[in-house]
């Protein structure tokens, strides 16, 4: 237990008798909400906040043994949302319950499940790692995070980072995830062919392709320590998508009222200052909704940055 | 005092006996610092959380008697920093301690002062209106924020925006200004003049000018209400700041080490999603020092969004 991050963090509270669990709940400010991927940076720290408390580890400020700076990153991202809450309907003063829990994966790498809701009273309650895979509390936000432990490899460069674990790093009081957990299989097979399965499937047909150059934007898409930060991905893949949306002739204003109940994210790689990210997608329906594809490489050197996938249907009113 | 809003936000603490006044420690996330105006959300987001606990207001989610919802609009942010504390060297892990202080300027708009430092364990501490411009703490970062209340005026439109102050918002118990608080003065004269004046004043000769167009991003500078995000002002200053920084034959790496010790923004106007904000800017040297003017105009009408200035020095080793 990081007593220092607790301190520092005073929203966390300990699920008691549940190792590796937390609460917290919200007020939602500017600064964590809108169309603009701060309510996925406000996850991220969540991630962080619960993986400290879990694991003795003050992950805003890790070391390896040897001194170097390690960060706690983002492997994969999955968002399943409702249309009663999903990122973009997330706004000022709604008061948000967040539920938290760390599972351990392996040595270097943990799982956190955050079941979010509108705020109702009830007392805190842990959450289950097949949870909303298998039976998902109504009307409620789930965010799955898998992050494991980077050092840079060259100290100017964010190509070729390297593992490497905090000493004070312990999961060992964690619970396991079980052997058939859902994700593992989809992400690990995701990684493999470069694409997400969708359940349900895709529709039959050509998809609508879209590919656009996004140059990384060294005074926005970076992070406290120089990294392509991992919610300017989000940022990244929603840049294309409104450049898709118009071309299919669709306004901006339906744009923001777009409903995303699914959103997956492998990070494959990171990026310099200076790239260029390929940013290439497929639009195709399944069933009432849209279903999207994309893929994020270095256009220099061809290497993947990440690969993505939403959910989504265009939007109804306000 | 709002109840609601202190224990949802359960890092403020009340300053004992001095209205007005509240304290707290941050621990620094990825969600509140880096390259990309997080940093100045946050200070934002504290403003909201000083506002409500000092004027029984949740400025989280107010209205105006008729129902319609208000907005506590930034109306002038003022940043005066150090070179051992700057937005831009704020990182992760960093413990923050930040006292706030609201004073009543008019029926419809507060100042917000935060006195912003590492922390030092030391009791928490009120701070004085003038404190930044008479006698500021050794190390501190201060943050001037003024905000107003304003509601829009036509739904479906950002432009056009009208006062609106909600039935609950108090400001009777709070001290007032001094009249002669230098940033009234300052910022009243910059609003007329359309520019900052600067202290020391810059050198002669010509500035270096620079002038670029940038598309309000619909997926990224709005706000959770669908307004131009006032963070945003600051992401776009520096999107044309870093083109200019090419243009002088500076690195992208200098650009990210930059010493910014002060910076002001008047906020005159907000855009809609599909605006062009057209940008220029003028460089000049003022001793050891570069400063730059800012404005930000609605390129379709013309219309000032904004006018903004920066003190700094291209950037020492990290």
């Amino acid at each position: 237990m990081s007593a220092t991050v607790l301190a520092a963090r005073p929203g966390l509270r300990l699920v008691d008798g549940t190792p590796g669990q937390v609460a917290r709940t919200e007020l939602v400010t500017p600064g964590m909400c809108g169309p603009n991927a701060l309510f996925f940076g406000a996850i991220g720290d969540w991630t962080w906040d619960a993986v400290s408390a879990a694991c003795g580890t003050n992950v805003y400020d890790a070391r390896v043994a040897g001194g170097a700076p390690t960060y706690l990153s983002f492997y994969y991202f999955h968002l399943l949302g409702t249309d009663r809450l999903h990122p973009l309907r997330v706004t000022f003063g709604d008061r948000l319950r967040v539920e938290s829990g760390v599972f351990r994966l392996a040595s270097e790498s943990v799982l956190t499940l955050h079941r979010i809701r509108y705020d109702d009273g009830a007392p805190d309650r842990p959450v289950e790692a097949g949870e909303p895979f298998t039976e998902p509390v109504e009307g409620c936000l789930y965010a799955v995070n898998v992050n494991r432990w980077i050092v840079r490899g060259r100290p100017d460069s964010n190509r070729g980072l390297a593992r490497g674990v905090p000493a004070d790093f312990v999961t060992d009081d964690l619970p396991r995830l079980p052997a058939d957990w859902p994700p593992r299989l989809a992400y690990t097979r995701a990684r493999r062919a470069g694409v997400f399965d969708h359940d349900p499937p895709a529709g039959p047909g050509e998809p609508e392709r879209f590919a656009a150059d996004y140059p990384v934007e060294a005074s926005r898409d970076l992070n406290g320590v120089g990294l392509l930060y991992f919610a300017s991905y989000f940022s990244i893949v929603d840049w294309a998508l409104l450049r898709l949306w118009r071309r299919l002739g669709r306004d901006d204003r339906s744009f923001a009222r777009r409903v995303v109940t699914d959103q997956r994210i492998c990070y494959l790689g990171n990026a310099d200052a200076d790239a260029v990210v390929r940013v290439e997608l497929a639009l195709r329906r399944s069933g009432p909704d849209e279903v999207v594809d994309v893929s994020l490489t270095d256009r220099a050197s061809g290497d993947p940055l990440a690969i993505a996938a939403l959910r989504m249907r265009p939007g109804g009113p306000l």
